[in-house]
């Protein structure tokens, strides 16, 4: 029989928002050893009664009072090495808050905890920055084939707003025409048979998630 | 300081393969309890040096002798009470393997070591039925957009051998024309030029793995 090497079980979550057309992530400043004072992930360890996605989701909240719109599970890290304290193996999830103007309440295991632009991180404990380059990876691909950016929307919205969470996600402009005919044509969304007035222009189309199911091909 | 709470950490991996138009998974018969002989995914502890692919890669040839073609990270499984040794987590991978011709050398903790059929599995170990649903929703949903169909075969195949592949992944015939013209479309696969004669037909073009990437939308 193998004896099984122990070892500490934790989460992380990367949750992202766009605010002010940037792709933004929360971070927590870590109030303890080791890494102390350093930017890190929100997260935490596993506790005795509950599942892992219930850890993460808990964790979330303690550290910084947020409660996501989205929450699925990225991926593990369990490198050798990657916690000084010991072998710590994290399940990391990929979260996404559509509310951009909830205030941020740091406590717990966190002494501070902000949005920061992807585009500008700061050092970060552990190997967090990994995670993060992780959960990004995986956020660009759904783009093309889920419904994953209407978890960063209210659930009306023109489909400029819409073009304005992927390009910030994506990190660079797309073009209005084909980004139209796509995103119809990946059958997310439907129109809600309302018009929005937004500023001088003349009222846009709300849309909404769709209610039946996107294009797969091969199904 | 959080006191963590003390876990072991496991891999299991769902190996799947193609042979005579059926969708097959690797399972071993545990040798030892919990659930002595009984079907399972192969798997076992994560040791105090490598990282955890490594620990699915090495787990799996030690229970069988299988060195998949691809093996990719799934998810992680850690509900509490899904293991009666105490808590455990494991990390799961997706296999597949393209040789159908290797046998298999079941050792180490497994009794046995087979090769089921999707369609007819047994009763299975801990809840490795749902990890062996959620790899089968994986492998299924990746045919749309990636090239993963392509590790089930040989280095270059006929269209019909992936049309092949690609109707025992999801358990129901393709239509011929449309699939060629989907497949095509996704750009994951290029021509080689060179034809290969089957059977009494006229010969059939052979395909490989695109050199560039295939389309993706918003890019």
């Amino acid at each position: 029989m193998p004896i099984p090497t122990p070892a500490m079980v934790t989460t992380d979550c990367a949750v992202f928002r766009v605010s002010e057309h940037k792709l933004e992530v929360l971070l927590i400043a870590r109030a303890n050893a080791p890494f102390a004072g350093c930017w890190a992930l929100p997260g935490g360890f596993l506790e005795p009664d509950e599942t892992l996605a219930e850890c993460a989701a808990r964790e979330l909240v303690e550290e910084t009072g947020v409660v996501p719109d989205y929450l699925e599970q990225l991926a593990s890290y369990g490198d050798p090495g990657r916690d000084p304290r010991g072998r710590t193996v994290t399940i990391a999830y990929l979260g996404l808050k559509s509310d951009t103007a909830q205030s941020l309440a740091a406590a717990d295991d966190a002494a501070d905890a902000r949005w920061f632009a992807v585009s500008s991180l700061p050092s970060l404990a552990f190997d967090h920055a990994r995670i993060i380059a992780d959960a990004l990876t995986r956020l660009r691909a759904k783009l093309s084939y889920s419904s994953i950016a209407l978890k960063l929307l209210p659930a009306e919205f023109p489909l400029s707003a819409l073009q304005n969470v992927c390009e910030a996600i994506l990190g660079h402009p797309l073009d209005k025409r084909n980004f139209r005919k796509q995103i119809l044509g990946l059958g997310v969304v439907e129109d809600t048979g309302r018009r929005q007035r937004l500023g001088q222009h003349r009222p846009a189309m709300l849309y909404r998630a769709a209610t039946t199911r996107g294009i797969q091909i091969f199904r």
